[in-house]
């Protein structure tokens, strides 16, 4: 079985993906709750999906074509440390606020003016904190023209950030891993339809 | 040169460590600086740095003998993700404050009764995060009986540790940094002392 339904499977098998009723922390309600920081507590799944993030950075970006990682806290901070370890690649990070106290600054690591980074985050949403990040890196000189998520609930991240010239890549859309389950009768025709129109609407 | 010589000198040589006057977080003066969140910025010294860790978990505690590894955001936690993928542990994380939505958890990851983790910080000082982390683990009914860092700053965290049943582990001291910069001609007789008085002090 290709890499991406195993994964969409072991997600359903394992309560990382789950399908009711939820409330999001923007208030917003959806028939789905996704969380992927319950990934990395499952070693072996973990670094295969590793591999796969690194095998598609290759592919679509090529591994000299960027300077360094960059991840976001917490739960992409954890999928891109695993990456840049595994790739050789340096690592830097962005805060969501200034650190308390000390410097001000807002990215963690060693950068340098011209430096080009492919940033790393779990989950897509409307893309919030990750044009965020994308603008405090781009005011000390680092810029992101890459970005890789593992699934994209297809809220709106991809367009924004393509007004702002950042192209999105992500290993699984949520449409392609309930279109899996619904493959393998692990969910209801009732629960992807559910899911399609919450997509549209 | 036995690895934890080289790491002090690459510290040194990179700026991750500086001597002079310095106010901590707490408002403490320091007569030095050690920012280890620029270490997975040189990944070949990072990824060194991270199997050096490794072999010493095996030799102290052995593999077998916990279930997961712990980290601490931020900079702890990039510590654990890359020892956790390395030795194919599971990971879990805890937060300083809990989640601002949704559930009040303060652990993230798979979690059982009973589990036993190791924790992994990159700097110790007097011990305030890694106590409050491993008392937010206790009420979760995971257990930490050994703490592994990368520096230990030697303000008191062994011993508020070993008060609590858990036993601090470090690759280096920072004692053990001065001397070896003091040995390589890197730094000055004063420095050395003025360290040795804030240490004893």
């Amino acid at each position: 079985m290709e890499f991406v339904k195993e994964f969409a499977i072991f997600l359903h098998k394992k309560g990382i993906i789950k399908f009711g009723n939820f409330t999001l922390a923007s208030g917003k309600t959806s028939s789905y709750y996704v969380d992927l920081r319950l990934v990395p507590s499952h070693p072996i799944e973990f670094r295969k999906m590793i591999k796969h993030l690194q095998d598609k950075i290759i592919r679509d970006v090529k591994l000299d074509n960027f300077d360094s990682v960059v991840g976001i806290p917490t739960g992409g901070l954890v999928f891109a440390t695993a990456l840049a370890t595994e790739s050789l690649k340096p690592l830097i990070y962005v805060r969501d606020k200034p650190k308390e106290y000390g410097t001000l600054k807002m990215v963690e690591g060693e950068i340098h003016d011209g430096m080009r980074a492919v940033m790393i985050d779990d989950v897509a949403n409307t893309g919030d904190s990750v044009v965020a990040a994308t603008k405090s890196l781009k005011k000390v000189g680092v810029s992101v023209r890459d970005v890789f998520v593992i699934i994209n609930r297809m809220e709106g991240a991809e367009q924004v950030l393509s007004e702002m010239g950042v192209k999105m890549h992500s290993v699984l859309s949520i449409l392609e891993v309930a279109e899996t389950l619904y493959e393998q009768e692990l969910i209801d025709k009732s629960v992807l339809e559910e899911l399609k129109r919450q997509i549209n609407s």
